[in-house]
């Protein structure tokens, strides 16, 4: 049979956040990628910054029909980022989705800040299921940040990528983007993971019937490559917008190789 | 002043797991590596499967000193595994650990389970933080599994790497054995992470007042290479125990490499 107009589909755009369906940053990344394809929302019901790839094994998952200007349709869920992109892909859309979208995310997932990211474990669970997917973040924690900027350059990035979907040389993208105003952004540059850690300070407050010590986990990133010039880090202080093509294998090739020289466990 | 006996420290070893500071692996394993240095636990007072790099922002945290046979001090919190690191580091101890262990884990933490897993998780904040960290699961989900042979497996291991502590050729190690007595056990394998993914199967149960369906994440693990001969998961298949040298850089450098050829967002 021969392929009708009828029967040819718009691309298939599954998006999720880490922040909840109802932040501001998947509100405006939604409407900036409209013209992409048709778009299906499932996020988290609510805020789930920090959930890395976590998955939910000891509870089951709730999702129901959420009002979403600009989607197609949407589905708020109880689960974290990665379980609202298992269930999206293996019970709730009925054809596979196209591409994977996660963001735009409140605050920086450059450096070691992606294996806490909740959005860049949606973005990698996509990945995983040979779906290419996009993490994208705003250098911004503010719940009312100014998302003009980033929602311009992910559209940008989101029809570049659908325009080679069959010939990708990545399966999924961290994207990270300066909070500056479009026509101070830089550029684009693909970079690596910069080498950084959290230098937590543990804040202690007391209970006001028990007074139990309680401690709430804050710090300070701390840059552990500060004069290596192509890190994501070093590029975004610059003004770039980066994007680091991801991989969710773990392996540590350069010490596998050590290991094997050194005959260790032969 | 000249080093007396007195002032030479034993080594320290934080201990953490993800199946809880209650659960067998965590007691069998700090039974077994008694001997290589001063324990301190500091675990989940809850399993936390599944929980990734999980870090929790938006609670406090809470610990307690905690009765653990065989340990020098021991602490529950309320947190992630991750978490159990950090506030380890930061809040509880008062000087570094010479090696980080998150283990033994009830069930497979080969091929793609990395990504998920809470023991990983808690190994890999200790490698950021510039620490040995060796993560160690046993295959079988039981929660009375017999750890016998895995608690020996982890204790060699161990005090392979206490020895070289100063020159070790990896940072974080993924180690995963067989559920086989040591003398069925067929040797260790440096390996390197296997493709694979979960097939899910959303299970549908009602509410039993306001029939609301919800719905459980189960899945069957599904291998997607097979046939090749060095990967985690054929190694442990075929009897062996398997050493991953793990890393948190999530870079895709094949894939940096062919988006510079291709002039990607030049």
């Amino acid at each position: 049979m021969e392929e009708t107009e009828n029967t040819v589909q718009r691309p298939l755009i599954l998006v999720t956040n880490d922040d909840g369906i109802f932040a501001k940053g998947i509100r405006e990344l939604v409407k900036a990628i409209r013209p992409y394809g048709d778009i299906v929302v499932v996020a988290p019901d609510k805020p789930q910054s920090g959930k890395s790839h976590a998955v939910t094994l000891d509870m089951p998952l709730w999702y129901m029909v959420s009002k979403f200007d600009d989607a197609d349709r949407a589905y708020k869920c109880t689960g974290s980022p990665a379980d609202c992109i298992k269930i999206a892909l293996f019970r709730i859309l009925d054809r596979r989705p196209d591409l994977v979208i996660s963001g735009i995310n409140h605050g920086s997932n450059a450096s070691i800040n992606i294996v806490y990211s909740g959005t860049m474990g949606a973005a990698m669970e996509g990945a995983i299921h040979g779906i290419p997917s996009i993490g994208f973040s705003l250098l911004s924690f503010s719940s009312d940040a100014d998302f003009e900027s980033a929602a311009t350059v992910s559209a940008r990035i989101v029809e570049k990528v659908m325009q080679r979907l069959d010939n990708l040389p990545f399966m999924c993208l961290n994207v990270n983007i300066p909070n500056l105003p479009v026509d101070e952004l830089k550029g684009v540059k693909v970079a690596r993971q910069g080498r950084g850690e959290w230098i937590e300070d543990f804040v202690r407050h007391f209970h006001p019937s028990n007074k139990r010590p309680y401690y709430w986990l804050t710090g300070e990133y701390h840059d552990l490559e500060p004069e290596s010039p192509d890190t994501d880090s070093r590029y975004l202080d610059e003004g770039y917008v980066t994007v680091q093509p991801v991989t969710v294998d773990c392996t540590d090739y350069g010490a596998m190789r050590k290991m094997k020289e050194e005959g260790w466990w032969d």
